[in-house]
Protein backbone atom coordinates (compact mmCIF):
# COMPACT_ATOMS: atom_id res chain seq x y z
CA UNK A 1 0.00 0.00 0.00
CA UNK A 2 1.33 3.44 -0.74
CA UNK A 3 1.82 5.61 1.09
CA UNK A 4 -1.04 7.84 -0.84
CA UNK A 5 -3.31 5.17 -0.38
CA UNK A 6 -2.77 5.32 3.27
CA UNK A 7 -3.42 8.98 3.42
CA UNK A 8 -6.88 8.01 1.53
CA UNK A 9 -7.94 5.76 4.47
CA UNK A 10 -6.72 8.07 7.21
CA UNK A 11 -8.67 11.10 5.99
CA UNK A 12 -11.93 8.58 4.97
CA UNK A 13 -11.85 7.49 8.64
CA UNK A 14 -11.42 10.94 9.63
CA UNK A 15 -14.00 12.21 7.93
CA UNK A 16 -16.87 9.44 9.12
CA UNK A 17 -15.42 10.32 12.31
CA UNK A 18 -15.88 14.05 12.82
CA UNK A 19 -19.28 13.39 11.19
CA UNK A 20 -20.05 10.92 14.08
CA UNK A 21 -19.29 13.97 16.63
CA UNK A 22 -21.19 16.16 15.20
CA UNK A 23 -24.10 13.88 14.92
CA UNK A 24 -23.33 12.94 18.78
CA UNK A 25 -24.22 16.48 20.00
CA UNK A 26 -27.59 16.12 18.74
CA UNK A 27 -28.20 12.54 19.81
CA UNK A 28 -27.58 14.15 23.32
CA UNK A 29 -29.98 16.44 22.92
CA UNK A 30 -32.37 14.58 21.23
CA UNK A 31 -32.59 10.94 23.28
CA UNK A 32 -33.01 12.74 26.24
CA UNK A 33 -36.33 14.75 26.13
CA UNK A 34 -38.39 16.57 28.75
CA UNK A 35 -37.13 15.85 32.49
CA UNK A 36 -34.29 14.01 31.14
CA UNK A 37 -31.11 16.06 31.79
CA UNK A 38 -28.49 13.43 30.78
CA UNK A 39 -26.86 14.86 27.89
CA UNK A 40 -23.56 14.44 29.59
CA UNK A 41 -24.15 10.72 28.09
CA UNK A 42 -23.11 12.00 24.98
CA UNK A 43 -21.35 15.04 25.12
CA UNK A 44 -18.94 13.69 26.92
CA UNK A 45 -18.02 12.05 24.11
CA UNK A 46 -18.63 14.47 21.81
CA UNK A 47 -16.30 17.63 23.27
CA UNK A 48 -12.40 17.60 24.37
CA UNK A 49 -12.43 18.03 27.76
CA UNK A 50 -11.01 21.57 27.69
CA UNK A 51 -13.69 22.57 25.39
CA UNK A 52 -15.03 26.20 25.34
CA UNK A 53 -18.49 26.85 23.40
CA UNK A 54 -19.66 30.64 22.50
CA UNK A 55 -23.61 30.53 22.19
CA UNK A 56 -23.81 34.27 23.03
CA UNK A 57 -26.01 34.52 19.46
CA UNK A 58 -28.66 32.74 21.16
CA UNK A 59 -28.34 34.50 24.62
CA UNK A 60 -26.48 31.66 26.11
CA UNK A 61 -23.21 30.27 27.53
CA UNK A 62 -19.83 31.75 26.87
CA UNK A 63 -17.97 28.96 28.78
CA UNK A 64 -17.41 25.60 28.95
CA UNK A 65 -19.33 22.55 27.59
CA UNK A 66 -20.93 21.42 30.74
CA UNK A 67 -21.84 24.87 31.39
CA UNK A 68 -23.66 24.74 28.45
CA UNK A 69 -25.08 21.55 29.14
CA UNK A 70 -26.17 23.36 32.79
CA UNK A 71 -27.24 26.43 30.83
CA UNK A 72 -29.57 23.85 29.00
CA UNK A 73 -30.69 21.51 31.50
CA UNK A 74 -30.23 23.09 34.70
CA UNK A 75 -29.17 21.15 37.75
CA UNK A 76 -30.90 20.41 41.38
CA UNK A 77 -31.47 24.08 42.40
CA UNK A 78 -32.34 25.95 39.05
CA UNK A 79 -33.89 24.96 35.73
CA UNK A 80 -32.71 24.91 32.07
CA UNK A 81 -33.34 27.61 29.22
CA UNK A 82 -35.06 23.90 28.12
CA UNK A 83 -37.30 24.17 30.26
CA UNK A 84 -39.41 26.81 28.44
CA UNK A 85 -40.23 23.61 26.04
CA UNK A 86 -41.60 20.08 26.05
CA UNK A 87 -39.87 18.67 23.42
CA UNK A 88 -37.22 19.29 20.72
CA UNK A 89 -34.92 18.28 17.63
CA UNK A 90 -31.82 19.37 16.38
CA UNK A 91 -31.32 18.36 12.86
CA UNK A 92 -28.20 18.94 11.02
CA UNK A 93 -27.50 19.49 7.35
CA UNK A 94 -24.39 18.06 5.70
CA UNK A 95 -21.39 18.98 7.65
CA UNK A 96 -18.48 21.26 5.60
CA UNK A 97 -15.05 20.33 6.72
CA UNK A 98 -11.51 20.97 6.52
CA UNK A 99 -9.02 18.68 8.06
CA UNK A 100 -5.26 20.24 8.63
CA UNK A 101 -3.39 17.65 10.37
CA UNK A 102 -4.85 16.80 13.64
CA UNK A 103 -7.05 19.57 14.07
CA UNK A 104 -10.46 20.15 11.57
CA UNK A 105 -12.86 23.23 11.29
CA UNK A 106 -16.47 21.95 10.47
CA UNK A 107 -19.37 24.27 9.71
CA UNK A 108 -23.10 22.24 10.05
CA UNK A 109 -26.42 24.03 9.49
CA UNK A 110 -29.01 23.12 11.92
CA UNK A 111 -32.48 23.59 12.34
CA UNK A 112 -33.86 22.78 15.62
CA UNK A 113 -37.24 22.75 16.67
CA UNK A 114 -38.89 23.13 19.84
CA UNK A 115 -42.36 22.55 21.45
CA UNK A 116 -43.30 24.91 23.95
CA UNK A 117 -44.65 23.56 27.61
CA UNK A 118 -48.50 23.34 27.89
CA UNK A 119 -49.17 26.21 29.88
CA UNK A 120 -51.71 29.38 29.49
CA UNK A 121 -50.58 30.19 26.18
CA UNK A 122 -51.43 28.32 23.26
CA UNK A 123 -47.89 25.93 22.12
CA UNK A 124 -45.79 26.94 19.86
CA UNK A 125 -43.51 25.13 17.90
CA UNK A 126 -39.80 27.46 18.50
CA UNK A 127 -37.95 26.83 14.96
CA UNK A 128 -34.40 28.13 14.81
CA UNK A 129 -32.19 27.96 11.81
CA UNK A 130 -28.31 28.75 12.33
CA UNK A 131 -24.84 26.76 11.94
CA UNK A 132 -22.72 25.12 14.44
CA UNK A 133 -18.87 26.17 13.61
CA UNK A 134 -16.86 24.46 15.31
CA UNK A 135 -12.62 23.48 15.93
CA UNK A 136 -12.02 19.77 16.09
CA UNK A 137 -8.80 18.02 17.91
CA UNK A 138 -7.87 14.18 17.07
CA UNK A 139 -7.53 12.60 20.22
CA UNK A 140 -6.40 9.32 21.91
CA UNK A 141 -10.38 8.59 21.88
CA UNK A 142 -10.89 9.99 18.40
CA UNK A 143 -11.79 13.66 16.99
CA UNK A 144 -13.43 15.95 19.68
CA UNK A 145 -14.70 19.75 19.52
CA UNK A 146 -12.90 21.88 21.24
CA UNK A 147 -14.57 24.70 20.13
CA UNK A 148 -18.22 25.51 19.34
CA UNK A 149 -19.51 28.72 17.93
CA UNK A 150 -23.07 28.81 17.15
CA UNK A 151 -24.51 31.16 14.41
CA UNK A 152 -27.80 32.17 14.33
CA UNK A 153 -29.81 33.27 11.18
CA UNK A 154 -33.39 33.74 12.73
CA UNK A 155 -35.59 31.69 15.31
CA UNK A 156 -39.13 32.57 15.45
CA UNK A 157 -42.32 30.57 17.43
CA UNK A 158 -44.54 29.69 14.72
CA UNK A 159 -48.42 29.32 15.70
CA UNK A 160 -50.21 25.56 16.11
CA UNK A 161 -53.43 25.68 13.52
CA UNK A 162 -56.53 25.48 15.56
CA UNK A 163 -58.29 21.83 14.36
CA UNK A 164 -61.63 22.89 13.94
CA UNK B 1 -2.22 -4.94 2.17
CA UNK B 2 -2.86 -5.38 5.84
CA UNK B 3 -5.71 -6.85 7.83
CA UNK B 4 -6.82 -3.88 9.02
CA UNK B 5 -6.57 -1.91 5.99
CA UNK B 6 -8.59 -4.40 4.69
CA UNK B 7 -11.27 -3.67 7.65
CA UNK B 8 -10.94 0.06 7.34
CA UNK B 9 -12.02 -0.16 3.86
CA UNK B 10 -15.18 -2.62 5.01
CA UNK B 11 -15.97 -0.33 7.41
CA UNK B 12 -16.28 2.69 5.58
CA UNK B 13 -18.10 0.88 2.57
CA UNK B 14 -20.32 -0.73 5.11
CA UNK B 15 -21.23 3.18 6.50
CA UNK B 16 -21.70 4.56 2.91
CA UNK B 17 -24.02 1.72 1.95
CA UNK B 18 -26.25 2.08 5.32
CA UNK B 19 -26.08 5.51 4.93
CA UNK B 20 -27.51 4.95 1.65
CA UNK B 21 -30.80 2.62 2.53
CA UNK B 22 -31.79 4.68 5.34
CA UNK B 23 -31.62 7.73 2.49
CA UNK B 24 -33.27 5.33 0.15
CA UNK B 25 -36.52 4.86 2.47
CA UNK B 26 -37.30 8.69 2.16
CA UNK B 27 -36.41 8.61 -1.31
CA UNK B 28 -39.31 5.85 -1.73
CA UNK B 29 -41.53 8.47 0.09
CA UNK B 30 -40.78 11.52 -1.00
CA UNK B 31 -40.53 10.64 -5.28
CA UNK B 32 -43.97 8.92 -4.94
CA UNK B 33 -46.10 12.21 -3.90
CA UNK B 34 -49.58 12.32 -4.49
CA UNK B 35 -51.80 9.95 -6.18
CA UNK B 36 -48.36 8.09 -7.30
CA UNK B 37 -48.46 5.16 -4.67
CA UNK B 38 -45.55 3.22 -5.71
CA UNK B 39 -42.57 3.33 -2.71
CA UNK B 40 -41.82 -0.15 -3.01
CA UNK B 41 -39.90 0.96 -5.49
CA UNK B 42 -37.42 1.55 -3.50
CA UNK B 43 -38.62 -0.12 0.11
CA UNK B 44 -38.12 -3.59 -1.49
CA UNK B 45 -34.62 -2.54 -1.80
CA UNK B 46 -34.80 -1.08 1.72
CA UNK B 47 -35.82 -3.51 3.81
CA UNK B 48 -35.04 -7.03 4.03
CA UNK B 49 -37.78 -9.41 3.24
CA UNK B 50 -38.80 -10.36 6.65
CA UNK B 51 -38.50 -7.07 7.76
CA UNK B 52 -40.94 -5.89 10.95
CA UNK B 53 -41.66 -2.21 11.72
CA UNK B 54 -43.15 -0.40 15.01
CA UNK B 55 -44.99 2.56 13.51
CA UNK B 56 -47.18 2.57 16.77
CA UNK B 57 -45.84 6.02 18.60
CA UNK B 58 -48.04 7.60 15.12
CA UNK B 59 -51.04 5.52 15.30
CA UNK B 60 -49.74 3.42 12.81
CA UNK B 61 -48.45 -0.17 11.59
CA UNK B 62 -47.07 -2.96 14.01
CA UNK B 63 -45.82 -5.38 11.25
CA UNK B 64 -44.22 -5.88 8.08
CA UNK B 65 -43.06 -3.28 6.07
CA UNK B 66 -45.48 -3.79 3.54
CA UNK B 67 -48.25 -3.69 5.77
CA UNK B 68 -46.68 -0.25 6.59
CA UNK B 69 -47.08 0.58 3.37
CA UNK B 70 -49.90 -0.26 2.49
CA UNK B 71 -51.18 1.95 5.69
CA UNK B 72 -49.70 4.95 4.33
CA UNK B 73 -50.78 4.04 0.56
CA UNK B 74 -53.82 2.44 0.87
CA UNK B 75 -54.38 -0.04 -1.85
CA UNK B 76 -57.31 -0.57 -4.21
CA UNK B 77 -60.08 -1.09 -1.79
CA UNK B 78 -58.74 1.29 0.68
CA UNK B 79 -57.20 5.06 0.92
CA UNK B 80 -53.93 5.35 2.95
CA UNK B 81 -53.53 7.46 5.65
CA UNK B 82 -50.98 9.77 3.84
CA UNK B 83 -54.43 10.90 1.81
CA UNK B 84 -54.95 13.42 3.47
CA UNK B 85 -51.94 15.33 2.47
CA UNK B 86 -51.07 16.83 -1.47
CA UNK B 87 -47.47 16.68 -0.23
CA UNK B 88 -44.81 15.90 2.12
CA UNK B 89 -41.06 15.28 2.90
CA UNK B 90 -39.11 13.44 5.01
CA UNK B 91 -35.70 14.96 5.88
CA UNK B 92 -33.20 12.96 7.20
CA UNK B 93 -29.82 14.02 9.78
CA UNK B 94 -27.10 12.71 10.27
CA UNK B 95 -27.15 8.87 11.26
CA UNK B 96 -25.96 8.15 14.26
CA UNK B 97 -24.57 3.79 13.23
CA UNK B 98 -22.81 0.97 15.36
CA UNK B 99 -21.73 -1.65 13.44
CA UNK B 100 -20.86 -5.36 14.86
CA UNK B 101 -20.07 -7.83 11.67
CA UNK B 102 -22.96 -8.40 9.83
CA UNK B 103 -25.40 -6.34 12.07
CA UNK B 104 -25.96 -2.81 12.83
CA UNK B 105 -27.72 0.09 14.66
CA UNK B 106 -28.74 2.95 13.80
CA UNK B 107 -30.94 6.24 15.09
CA UNK B 108 -31.58 8.74 12.40
CA UNK B 109 -33.55 12.16 13.17
CA UNK B 110 -36.30 13.27 10.62
CA UNK B 111 -38.21 16.08 9.86
CA UNK B 112 -41.30 15.22 8.39
CA UNK B 113 -43.54 18.20 7.11
CA UNK B 114 -46.99 17.18 5.11
CA UNK B 115 -49.21 20.06 3.41
CA UNK B 116 -52.78 19.07 4.05
CA UNK B 117 -54.92 18.78 1.10
CA UNK B 118 -56.88 21.49 0.00
CA UNK B 119 -60.85 20.90 1.32
CA UNK B 120 -63.09 22.79 3.34
CA UNK B 121 -60.79 23.78 5.81
CA UNK B 122 -57.43 26.31 5.26
CA UNK B 123 -54.48 23.85 4.67
CA UNK B 124 -51.66 23.27 6.92
CA UNK B 125 -47.88 22.42 7.57
CA UNK B 126 -48.28 18.98 9.44
CA UNK B 127 -44.95 18.91 10.58
CA UNK B 128 -43.24 15.77 12.87
CA UNK B 129 -40.33 15.41 14.54
CA UNK B 130 -38.83 12.29 15.68
CA UNK B 131 -36.19 9.60 14.96
CA UNK B 132 -36.32 6.45 13.17
CA UNK B 133 -34.12 3.40 15.65
CA UNK B 134 -32.99 0.98 13.25
CA UNK B 135 -31.35 -2.53 13.41
CA UNK B 136 -29.88 -3.30 10.02
CA UNK B 137 -28.49 -6.68 8.50
CA UNK B 138 -25.77 -7.31 5.58
CA UNK B 139 -27.20 -9.26 2.93
CA UNK B 140 -26.19 -10.82 -0.19
CA UNK B 141 -27.67 -7.21 -2.22
CA UNK B 142 -26.11 -5.21 0.76
CA UNK B 143 -27.22 -3.79 3.90
CA UNK B 144 -31.27 -3.76 4.84
CA UNK B 145 -33.27 -2.96 7.67
CA UNK B 146 -34.71 -5.71 9.42
CA UNK B 147 -36.53 -3.86 11.90
CA UNK B 148 -37.92 0.15 12.03
CA UNK B 149 -38.93 1.77 15.43
CA UNK B 150 -40.79 5.22 14.85
CA UNK B 151 -40.09 7.37 17.95
CA UNK B 152 -41.84 10.91 17.50
CA UNK B 153 -40.69 13.64 19.79
CA UNK B 154 -43.77 16.19 18.59
CA UNK B 155 -46.41 16.50 15.60
CA UNK B 156 -48.48 19.74 15.67
CA UNK B 157 -50.38 21.43 12.46
CA UNK B 158 -48.35 24.54 11.29
CA UNK B 159 -50.87 27.56 10.31
CA UNK B 160 -50.54 29.09 6.80
CA UNK B 161 -50.24 32.92 7.14
CA UNK B 162 -52.84 34.83 4.87
CA UNK B 163 -51.49 36.81 2.12
CA UNK B 164 -53.46 40.36 1.87
CA UNK C 1 -3.26 -3.59 -3.21
CA UNK C 2 -5.79 -5.33 -5.56
CA UNK C 3 -7.26 -3.47 -8.25
CA UNK C 4 -10.54 -4.25 -6.71
CA UNK C 5 -9.28 -1.76 -3.10
CA UNK C 6 -7.94 0.58 -5.40
CA UNK C 7 -11.45 0.89 -6.92
CA UNK C 8 -13.10 0.95 -3.69
CA UNK C 9 -10.92 3.77 -2.26
CA UNK C 10 -11.99 5.87 -5.61
CA UNK C 11 -15.38 5.12 -5.15
CA UNK C 12 -15.12 6.45 -1.12
CA UNK C 13 -13.38 9.33 -1.98
CA UNK C 14 -15.56 10.16 -4.91
CA UNK C 15 -18.66 9.53 -2.68
CA UNK C 16 -17.43 12.09 -0.21
CA UNK C 17 -16.69 14.90 -2.79
CA UNK C 18 -19.32 14.55 -4.02
CA UNK C 19 -21.19 15.27 -0.97
CA UNK C 20 -19.37 18.21 -0.32
CA UNK C 21 -20.36 19.64 -3.57
CA UNK C 22 -23.90 19.59 -2.89
CA UNK C 23 -23.01 20.94 0.83
CA UNK C 24 -21.50 23.45 -0.97
CA UNK C 25 -23.94 24.74 -2.55
CA UNK C 26 -25.66 25.16 0.79
CA UNK C 27 -22.43 26.75 2.21
CA UNK C 28 -22.90 29.36 -0.60
CA UNK C 29 -26.65 30.25 0.56
CA UNK C 30 -26.02 30.67 4.07
CA UNK C 31 -22.89 31.87 4.56
CA UNK C 32 -24.11 34.99 2.77
CA UNK C 33 -26.94 36.32 4.12
CA UNK C 34 -29.25 39.96 3.63
CA UNK C 35 -27.00 42.82 1.90
CA UNK C 36 -24.19 39.78 1.59
CA UNK C 37 -25.00 38.62 -2.09
CA UNK C 38 -21.11 37.00 -2.63
CA UNK C 39 -22.26 33.75 -3.04
CA UNK C 40 -20.13 32.81 -6.27
CA UNK C 41 -17.32 32.41 -3.39
CA UNK C 42 -18.48 28.85 -2.63
CA UNK C 43 -20.51 28.10 -6.43
CA UNK C 44 -18.04 28.86 -8.69
CA UNK C 45 -16.07 25.88 -6.45
CA UNK C 46 -19.76 24.08 -6.69
CA UNK C 47 -20.95 24.02 -10.62
CA UNK C 48 -18.48 23.43 -13.84
CA UNK C 49 -18.28 26.65 -15.56
CA UNK C 50 -20.75 25.17 -18.55
CA UNK C 51 -23.63 24.51 -15.59
CA UNK C 52 -26.70 24.47 -16.41
CA UNK C 53 -30.01 25.27 -13.99
CA UNK C 54 -33.56 24.72 -14.13
CA UNK C 55 -35.55 26.45 -11.51
CA UNK C 56 -38.33 26.68 -13.66
CA UNK C 57 -40.64 24.70 -11.13
CA UNK C 58 -39.81 27.71 -8.14
CA UNK C 59 -40.41 30.44 -11.06
CA UNK C 60 -36.55 31.32 -11.31
CA UNK C 61 -34.07 30.44 -14.03
CA UNK C 62 -33.58 28.14 -16.38
CA UNK C 63 -30.01 28.64 -17.45
CA UNK C 64 -26.46 29.13 -16.12
CA UNK C 65 -25.37 28.67 -12.22
CA UNK C 66 -24.69 32.76 -12.57
CA UNK C 67 -27.61 33.84 -13.99
CA UNK C 68 -29.05 32.24 -10.96
CA UNK C 69 -27.10 33.66 -8.81
CA UNK C 70 -28.16 37.03 -10.75
CA UNK C 71 -31.72 36.22 -9.96
CA UNK C 72 -31.41 35.00 -6.65
CA UNK C 73 -29.04 37.94 -5.60
CA UNK C 74 -29.63 41.26 -8.41
CA UNK C 75 -26.75 43.36 -9.20
CA UNK C 76 -25.70 46.63 -9.29
CA UNK C 77 -28.90 48.28 -10.93
CA UNK C 78 -32.18 44.89 -10.21
CA UNK C 79 -32.54 43.52 -6.61
CA UNK C 80 -32.58 39.56 -6.51
CA UNK C 81 -35.51 37.46 -5.50
CA UNK C 82 -34.17 36.66 -2.23
CA UNK C 83 -34.71 40.49 -1.43
CA UNK C 84 -38.10 39.76 0.05
CA UNK C 85 -36.10 37.93 3.34
CA UNK C 86 -33.92 39.24 5.01
CA UNK C 87 -32.32 35.60 6.44
CA UNK C 88 -32.77 31.90 5.74
CA UNK C 89 -31.36 28.68 5.55
CA UNK C 90 -30.88 25.59 2.88
CA UNK C 91 -30.88 22.42 4.73
CA UNK C 92 -30.21 19.46 3.10
CA UNK C 93 -30.86 15.79 3.47
CA UNK C 94 -28.69 12.63 3.13
CA UNK C 95 -28.42 12.74 -0.77
CA UNK C 96 -29.09 9.49 -3.23
CA UNK C 97 -25.99 9.50 -5.71
CA UNK C 98 -25.07 7.21 -8.11
CA UNK C 99 -21.37 7.40 -9.99
CA UNK C 100 -20.72 5.79 -13.39
CA UNK C 101 -16.97 6.61 -14.15
CA UNK C 102 -16.61 10.07 -14.59
CA UNK C 103 -20.49 10.75 -14.44
CA UNK C 104 -22.22 10.71 -11.52
CA UNK C 105 -26.32 11.73 -10.39
CA UNK C 106 -27.73 12.72 -7.52
CA UNK C 107 -30.59 13.65 -5.94
CA UNK C 108 -31.35 15.48 -2.34
CA UNK C 109 -34.15 16.74 -0.46
CA UNK C 110 -34.04 19.85 1.01
CA UNK C 111 -35.83 22.31 3.24
CA UNK C 112 -35.14 25.87 2.77
CA UNK C 113 -36.68 28.25 5.25
CA UNK C 114 -36.95 32.42 4.98
CA UNK C 115 -38.01 35.23 7.31
CA UNK C 116 -39.25 37.77 5.01
CA UNK C 117 -38.22 41.67 6.00
CA UNK C 118 -40.03 43.36 8.30
CA UNK C 119 -42.26 45.93 6.12
CA UNK C 120 -45.88 46.97 6.36
CA UNK C 121 -46.90 43.04 6.89
CA UNK C 122 -46.16 41.01 9.58
CA UNK C 123 -43.36 38.45 9.15
CA UNK C 124 -43.39 35.24 8.29
CA UNK C 125 -41.75 32.10 7.89
CA UNK C 126 -41.46 31.33 3.98
CA UNK C 127 -40.71 27.45 4.24
CA UNK C 128 -40.30 25.18 1.16
CA UNK C 129 -39.29 21.62 0.32
CA UNK C 130 -38.08 19.95 -2.56
CA UNK C 131 -34.84 18.26 -3.89
CA UNK C 132 -32.41 18.61 -5.68
CA UNK C 133 -31.71 16.80 -9.10
CA UNK C 134 -27.98 17.19 -10.13
CA UNK C 135 -26.00 15.65 -12.93
CA UNK C 136 -21.84 15.70 -11.98
CA UNK C 137 -18.78 15.63 -13.46
CA UNK C 138 -15.45 14.64 -12.38
CA UNK C 139 -13.21 17.92 -13.57
CA UNK C 140 -9.23 18.30 -12.59
CA UNK C 141 -10.29 20.18 -9.63
CA UNK C 142 -12.77 17.54 -8.33
CA UNK C 143 -16.54 16.82 -8.98
CA UNK C 144 -18.75 19.79 -9.63
CA UNK C 145 -22.60 20.07 -10.69
CA UNK C 146 -22.91 20.65 -14.53
CA UNK C 147 -26.41 20.66 -14.30
CA UNK C 148 -29.29 20.55 -11.45
CA UNK C 149 -33.23 20.88 -11.69
CA UNK C 150 -34.87 21.84 -9.00
CA UNK C 151 -37.99 20.09 -7.78
CA UNK C 152 -40.43 21.45 -5.91
CA UNK C 153 -42.92 19.53 -3.26
CA UNK C 154 -44.74 22.74 -1.82
CA UNK C 155 -44.17 26.14 -0.35
CA UNK C 156 -46.11 28.55 1.86
CA UNK C 157 -45.44 31.19 4.17
CA UNK C 158 -45.92 30.20 7.76
CA UNK C 159 -47.60 32.33 10.36
CA UNK C 160 -45.13 33.65 13.32
CA UNK C 161 -47.58 33.62 17.00
CA UNK C 162 -48.05 36.90 18.20
CA UNK C 163 -46.52 36.36 22.01
CA UNK C 164 -48.33 38.57 24.70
Amino acid sequence: MTHSQHQDIRFLLDRIDIQDVIARYSLGQDSHQGEDGNILEQWDKTFSLDAQVDYSAAGGTVGSYRELARWMRGDANTPGSMGAFSHWQHMLGLPNVSITGDTASARTDFYATHRSRNGDAPPVHFNAAGAFVDELIRTGDGWRIRHRRLVLYFADPLQIAVQV
